[in-house]
């Protein structure tokens, strides 16, 4: 019962690229194997038709994160695994919390705020105009995901931090107003997090059109580790980190004794394509049976459908008995 | 398959009094009985909770208002009659059309307007202040318990027409965003509804305080009924209608010729006390049945509870299906 609840939500609205394995899948699926945490993975749905309203999409990216997450190795048993849309709870507790938000929060969170300025910068007149309510007000839900499981720690990004103060908010008012349910969370800010540069150098992201795909076949990872840009040096010269962002994508996935003996290699002028070659096996090797646990999983999607079927009893058995006090505690509940 | 869809919600925030009875119960139960029509009546216990942060009173009402509604002969087996609470459905479908409707609605919505002039009155400097998320996007919730059951029409007073339109702003955009699901319902305002004046003249509202009660014993009406205003004039002047609220109370519970007479035995003479006497026996007639069943239903509200529990399967049954339709026109459904 002390273990500490960590509790991480995954939007489905794109297909896992190597960025997103190094720098969430892998380090998460890591920690949840501490003893001492219990830990929540979920597919976040209603958070993803927010942006997206593409429904193939939507459903296409659900079932390339959960593949994604049980080929890497998350564990269903030792975790509580599934998809947001199938916990009805969430959806109950979330008009709760609406209740009691006060909507002065709301006009402060970030992505609201953004979307105002990018209208703004448009010229329109109201700046409301082409803003939808589920991004003003997602941090309800985003709180909801949170308190419906009492969960004491987020790992988050620096975008996020403010999102859990809400959290904390919202909490807060509902303890006080009604009675002390909710557990206050946490967000963890990992300084150490490894974010995967792309082929161009910067952060690795679907909207910059630089990324390395994760499911692909070797040769389709080699030939996206060819863009990888690099300068004009020819086989011989001497080459140094800075000069490509080659160097830190190794990084990700070597020892650093494995790293520093191709970083000599390259000032020793090892050229740019078998530098490639060698970058485009470590990653063939380390992802090689996760993909075919991903190509076995994704031929018979059924399968997962199971897994996420019990993971949603399993979190529907936690959620349930709690939202029935939290319910009560506003004064629903059975009469007799 | 071609009945029209009448749904009508009543909040449970409050005690039903006579003014309730006449104004709302007593027609949309003879509305009810129209055989081309299929009835939707629900506790809207979610909108409860916006403005009512009195735990013990939302379930008071709640069952208060539960009784009213099967004393006064809503027939649970003709019609739809459910809590809301009881259909997570229709929380999810709130959620789902909260990620469609354009935030500069929501900021046009009358009630939050007013929320809003109400706030500048005290002269504070952010309007949203006091103002909480509930509130602002309650016309969504109201759009989802219309459009979940695909209502045709919904019976409202003045002030609601806005949100009506709203719901099929809502509706409009989902159908042509991603599938022509829902119905487009429609207001109905009703010019002939009794709106009950109260024991001043003005219409009987709790927040006068100047309502008479409805499931009180006979001698408590009479009491209640002896507050009606009058004037100074002795046993024996002619009255008058317009010279006390006696005339439009009597009237709600009478045939036309009875009311004739009534005036008639004024204008002869009659003392206002022994008006008072007759209006109270007409009401205690008309409700004596109502009443004891009444006492028996709260005397067991179990039985409450299993007729509610009957009616949200009932209602679950219909609103299941369709969700399962709305969601995978966004792109929620089983992977397979």
């Amino acid at each position: 019962m002390s273990k500490k609840r960590v509790l991480t939500g995954i939007t489905t609205t794109g297909i896992p690229h190597l960025g997103n394995y190094v720098g969430a899948v892998r380090p998460a699926i890591q920690a949840a194997r501490d003893e001492d945490t219990e830990s929540f993975f979920f597919l976040a749905d209603y958070h993803g038709i927010i942006k997206c309203h593409d429904p193939a999409m939507i459903h296409a990216s659900t079932q390339a994160v959960a593949a994604t997450w049980l080929s890497c190795g998350l564990d269903p048993e030792r975790t509580t695994f599934y998809r947001q849309s199938d916990i009805p709870e969430i959806m109950e507790l979330n008009w709760i919390l609406t209740c009691i938000t006060s909507k002065g929060l709301m006009n402060r969170a970030h992505a609201y705020k953004a979307a105002v300025q990018d209208q703004n910068a448009e010229g329109g007149g109201d700046h409301d105009q082409a803003i939808e309510m589920g991004l003003y007000s997602y941090p309800i839900l985003m709180s909801a995901d949170i308190l419906m499981f009492n969960a004491n720690e987020v790992p988050v990004g620096r975008d996020q931090i403010q999102h859990l103060e809400m959290a904390r908010d919202i909490a807060t008012r509902f303890n006080s107003r009604f009675k002390p349910l909710f557990t206050l969370p946490e967000a963890k800010v990992d300084e150490n997090v490894e974010l995967l540069v792309g082929l161009d150098g910067r952060k690795m992201s679907k909207s910059y059109g630089n990324t390395i795909p994760l499911w692909e076949n070797d040769k389709k990872t080699q030939k996206a580790v060819n863009k990888i840009i690099t300068n004009l040096k020819e086989p011989g010269e001497p080459k140094y980190p800075g000069e490509s962002p080659l160097f830190e994508i190794y990084k990700a996935f070597t020892t650093p004794a494995e790293n520093a003996e191709f970083t000599r290699l390259l000032a020793d002028g090892l050229a740019w394509g078998e530098a490639k070659k060698l970058l485009a096996a470590r990653i063939n090797a380390e992802l090689a049976e996760p993909r075919e646990r991903y190509a076995a999983l994704t031929a018979r999607p059924a399968q997962i459908e199971d897994i996420l079927q019990a993971g949603a009893q399993k979190a529907r058995q936690k959620a349930r008995g709690f939202l029935d006090q939290v319910r009560e505690a506003v004064g629903i509940r059975p009469l007799k």
